[in-house]
């Protein structure tokens, strides 16, 4: 088997931010920005910015900038969003409604295909185009019909026996919304959107403020 | 002022994991756990546990492990979740909906206290007890209400005015779902939950993976 690295993880999540920013860019008229006003957007230096984009190959040019449209085109190959995937939506609640109908899947050639549930009063409806259907019929479904990604956005609960079902159909890839960490075979990808987690560290950093506020009202006392 | 130094990133980050992962096994009825059984269920080394947790105080007594809802409590005091949050989420839509929706919000003291939108259709309404009210309204609401967490679930277009209502009103935190890098002052602390970027890093693995298969079966090949 040939052996290969990955890209570094940290250049991996900054890449969609990247995507993010140059769609906006683009759609704004920007054709050529310099790595300072990009960095400048992003959070970023601008030897950041050019570190990171070098990883991919050389797009500036020594005092022209990048060529926005020529950037957002590569780095949306390099995130394979230019391709189609075929999507199914597991657990059709809020958190499912809510993917089905989030404009970037539409945008940006993830096509919905179904989604799954366990309420009665849900199967049948449609969402987007796309029908709601008993998910005790999930199995059946996956062997006719190839499926890039399943998004699981059932209870925690349930979680883990949905993904065995994907695992038995070879589904590559899973994006979790359920609050629960999975164990995913190697030749599995998962992204989990932990929305708990991030409100907890928002909780965190609000709380921490307050107690070096407190401890500092305390000392100016002294 | 006193200079103080912040948990390291990384550390705050499986914060929540930790929570997360203490109350499953609190509701399990486990109530010992050593730093290798921890480790394990989340995908960690025992060594990085016991550091981890060493931040706050040794909980672990050698040989028992730690005591599951002590070390899940005290994690939640340092998360600050044992405190009443009051939200508001402007953008009553999908996202702002299934946030409302999110059992975390009610289990963990996270109290929805109103919705905002623009749509006469939803306004009115009522969302788990919370009324929708009209957006123009949020200055004055914030004048004669105190909120510690603004939920921006609103198009990305709309994202930045908010966010200047809330600067005025000094509303502490913002939990962000407009998919935009949002100007923040220091004081103001801000967790995105940017689900786009969520989708394209796994997106990016996937194509990733499909990019050296492919150049596996060449290298086979020749």
């Amino acid at each position: 088997m040939v052996q290969y690295e990955r890209i570094p993880d940290a250049v991996v999540r900054r890449l969609p931010g990247y995507y993010r920013n140059l769609r906006e860019l683009e759609a704004m008229g920007v054709t050529r920005l310099s790595s300072q006003a990009l960095g400048e957007r992003m959070g970023l230096t601008a030897s950041q910015i050019r570190q990171d984009i070098n990883c991919f190959g050389g797009f500036g040019q020594q005092g022209y900038g990048y060529h926005v449209p020529k950037l957002k085109k590569r780095i949306g190959q390099i995130l394979g969003i230019d391709r189609e995937h075929r999507v199914i939506i597991v657990g059709a609640g809020n958190i499912g409604s809510a993917v089905a109908h989030y404009p970037t899947f539409r945008n940006e050639g993830f096509r919905v295909e179904a989604l799954f549930d366990t309420d009665v009063k849900r199967i049948g409806q449609v969402v987007q185009g796309a029908p709601i259907l008993p998910v005790s019929g999930l199995e059946e479904y996956l062997k006719s019909n190839e499926v890039d990604i399943l998004v699981l956005a059932t209870p925690a609960g349930s979680a883990q026996s949905i993904l065995e079902i994907a695992k038995a159909a070879r589904v590559p890839g899973i994006w979790n919304f359920a609050p629960v960490d999975l164990d995913t075979p190697e030749w599995m990808e998962i992204s989990n959107v932990h929305l708990s987690d991030s409100l907890m560290s928002l909780s965190f950093r609000l709380h921490e403020r307050d107690v070096h506020a407190h401890k500092e009202s305390q000392w100016t006392k002294e």
